[in-house]
């Protein structure tokens, strides 16, 4: 077995990382990467991650080539053309376009928690800003109830780019908003993400700080 | 001629937005769409916005179909494979991941420009941080040093999605933050900007309130 030729650096409590993560499980592809484990937030960066990536965001990926690619979506759509097993990301038509959507609107919710942790835990207490919070809350609430109500059986039928985005999402809101108790309110999301949250790959890529 | 099939939400000073209706231009589809002009903040939503995308984020692109499909990346990469003409997004291969990861760079500009002036324009000012404003103008200037150094001549060979998305980043600095002083620190971008804000479809698409 040839040495990893790629490096991905990441975070275990990165949920865009996660998907990366996730999906290098599926694809069965874990062993062509070596994890290079950094640590940043807005307000500090890291500077071997700027150094790769100059937003300073992770994950970012090396390739063998010293070329490096990021954010996220564009580093799931490249490890998904290296295997050979069934594609994570419909190639083309409208289960494409339907997909990425999902996954978009999984990222917006992501990034919603991110905007809330960094509001609750980055910033100083006395510049919280109540209004930016509620507008954070409602945009993961608005997009919680489109999965329960419009796209839960959609999300069942593959584990793909949109059910991983999803999964990592509500991982992260679990991680971060523990007594959120969305599962109440969206209970088929909940009764998806239960299953899905026993699979090997997310089971393996469980947040910690 | 056919009635536009696709309606775009969108607002003229988004520079997400603005990425799309570029790209229309310059793949001569601006007759395919009807236009939907929305106001809307992270923190005063627009319902018709969110009743198509529950983010609540522009763009948003209705199809003829009535399926929605979002964010811009989607929907630029949407609109390039309905269109006759050389793709604007690499199909394959290493220059696709190359001009995506540009693209992708030039968006976090993007972001980190939208986060300053949510914090300064919305937020009261009482609650402003001023780590938080100088770790999004770090992440501005490092990636506007890295497309000076590193990629000026690659933006250069095509006006593509990568271009696109450094243009309209740059113009949303130029409209949100006019006093940057940017071209003085990165005159060979300066001067590729300069060039590429005379094309049509840089003119017909300047920010506006």
């Amino acid at each position: 077995m040839s040495a990893p030729s790629m490096t991905l650096y990441y975070n275990a409590a990165s949920p865009f990382a996660r998907k990366v993560l996730v999906l290098l499980r599926e694809t069965s592809q874990v062993d062509r990467i070596t994890l290079k484990a950094v640590a940043l937030t807005p307000v500090s960066p890291d500077a071997e991650v700027c150094a790769n990536n100059p937003s300073g965001k992770i994950p970012a990926l090396r390739l063998a080539d010293d070329n490096v690619i990021h954010d996220s979506r564009v580093i799931l759509e490249y490890l998904d053309q290296q295997h050979v097993g069934n594609p994570l990301i419909p190639k083309e038509g409208s289960a494409r376009w339907r997909r990425l959507t999902l996954a978009s609107l999984a990222d917006a919710v992501t990034d919603a928690a991110l905007l809330i942790r960094y509001e609750t835990f980055l910033r100083p207490a006395e510049k919280h800003w109540t209004e930016w919070l509620d507008g954070q809350r409602e945009k993961i609430a608005r997009s919680l109830a489109y999965f329960e109500n419009e796209a839960v059986t959609e999300l069942s039928s593959h584990f793909d780019v949109a059910a991983i985005s999803v999964a990592c999402a509500l991982g992260y809101l679990d991680f971060r908003q523990p007594d959120l108790g969305w599962r109440s309110t969206y209970p088929r999301l909940a009764s998806w993400y239960y299953e899905v949250s026993q699979r090997p790959s997310m089971v393996e890529t469980q947040p910690t700080v």
